[in-house]
């Protein structure tokens, strides 16, 4: 199966960067977007002012506000649209998809059927069309700079699942495969809630101790609901687990380690949330792990304090102690 | 077994901070350092102004200039030598010490011998003196100023690591335990390698992707070596592993990581030796990781375009491709 053209459904900077990156080996490039006039200016001027600011976009990156028409005859759809937007954004190609392979690039949950993006584009594309999920530690600046990123795609066909690797690798980016769908989307979730704690310690002034453990322990903690929900701990250990985590507890830019950062400086939830328009996953994750964790039986102690720090008023030192002094015992 | 005096073998940072840790528990302390005139200074000024400046040292932290004096008669010994020097100062010990247990402190491999800390101190010592083995994501300033830090402590010994990990722990200081002493030891050295590999990306104007995937990929090298050695996949992920790891290549002050950016920055190897006096081993565990995995026929791709660059004269540029460029494979 040889990959010659690709459609990009969304214009964010991660679609952008990953259609930079396909247009570097030589496939050709459509990217939709969801606002026309947006669409235009981009398509006009060549830099996504919004969300990649500084990167020169060439001319064969070609631009469609028709998304049935961008998809129509693609080798390769690449889904780049936030999760909450998925269903959505999707129903447009509705039962015109059929078995061409879908690469997901959405990270997170769908907050009300707790559904991973993967599972919302079978249920509404249909189980034929294959899924791709890929993920790993990549700030799409970095990639459309062209600094070395590796990632991991995971596909239950082998096949589809090495063809994505061969078209989307080159000198500064590295596919990995790997067979765990769900293990990969997991990852990509659940570290949001690891990232709220991280921010939290930054806001108190902590160091690098803290946050190499709250990694540390947070990989642990997140492996082992994973691992009941159907990942496996090799996939939590490699670059969409561990790797991803530290990457969104350690930059700056964050959304999540932000938010944790203000409430760590004294903020209310709501006071946090009220200074951004962009949303903060990890908050309403926390949520969804916590009822996880309680129906599975798992021990989840990071995300348990996160989520009584912003839903239950606990005072942050006093989560940091409870962390802290709990029954001691063998890693 | 209760502690009730310790004795902390070497004055310097995390021998200092480690000193404090016993302090805050209500253990009695007593520090040794090797160089009666600067320990006579501490002592007097109450501050270690070489090693761990700005932390003011409580009255009741007692120093000591004579080693088997000040081992004499303590319930535990916290040995803090630097790994190179750990043979001659214990030497001084031989036949006294008995079934004190010891709490090695020191990270990496005897170059002469390849032996780790904890070997080195049985052999030293005699196989009757219990060895526990603490390590972990810890900055000495930041535990010395109670900034939450989590370490893991590992011995053969059960019940006596468990006495460890109670007289350690505290609301900002938490010990987990482990009976893996060689993976435990095993991370220690073998990190400082890949250290060099985030400095050199460093170096390069490299990226979070690049350092977040040099971790990743990173801490999988070291598991597949140390299993291979002896140790557990287990303790790689944990606080002694990946932990450490993370710590030791995103901080601004490690040498292994300063050195690997002057590398990256166009030094050779001499230049960058040159122009500091501390040792930065990995430079030198390299090597012995480079033999080891040959000889166990393990692939360590990170350390051996280390070892090519410090030692083969490797362009940088060429070997961030290699790694990048090696056959496409699962994760």
């Amino acid at each position: 199966m040889k990959i010659r053209t690709a459609t990009v459904i969304g214009d964010g900077a991660w679609g952008t960067a990953m259609g930079l990156v396909l247009l570097w080996k030589g496939v050709r490039v459509r990217i939709w977007g969801a606002f026309p006039e947006y669409v235009e200016e981009v398509s006009r001027i060549r830099e996504n002012r919004r969300f990649l600011p500084g990167v020169p976009l060439p001319g064969e990156l070609a631009y469609e506000t028709d998304l049935a028409g961008a998809a129509e005859g693609a080798d390769l759809l690449v889904s780049a649209v936030p999760t909450q937007h998925l269903r959505s954004v999707l129903s447009a190609l509705k039962g015109r998809v059929g078995a061409t392979p879908v690469v997901s690039l959405s990270k997170g949950i769908e907050q009300k059927t707790l559904l991973r993006p993967d599972e919302i584009i079978h249920g509404v594309l249909g189980r034929r069309t294959p899924v791709v999920v890929m993920s790993g530690p990549s700030h799409a600046e970095e990639v459309a700079r062209r600094l070395p990123t590796s990632v991991v795609a995971a596909a239950r066909n082998r096949e589809i699942c090495r063809t994505v690797q061969e078209v989307f690798s080159g000198e500064s980016f590295r596919v990995y495969t790997s067979d765990d769908v769900v293990g990969v989307g997991l990852g990509g979730a659940l570290k949001n809630v690891v990232a709220v704690a991280a921010g939290i310690s930054d806001g108190l002034g902590f160091g690098d101790n803290t946050k190499a453990a709250l990694i540390t322990r947070g990989i642990k903690e997140i492996s082992r609901l994973g691992k009941c929900l159907g990942g496996r701990a090799g996939t939590f250990a490699g670059l969409s687990g561990i790797g991803d985590l530290i990457v969104t507890c350690t930059s700056r830019h964050g959304r999540n380690r932000a938010l944790g950062e203000m409430i760590g400086h004294g903020r209310t939830l709501e006071e946090a949330l009220g200074t951004t328009r962009k949303v903060a996953e990890g908050v309403w994750t926390s949520r969804a792990v916590v009822s996880l964790a309680k129906k599975k039986d798992v021990e989840m102690p990071i995300s348990l304090e996160v989520f009584r720090i912003l839903f239950r008023k606990k005072d942050v030192r006093s989560a940091v102690v409870s962390l802290m002094t709990r029954k001691l015992k063998p890693e």
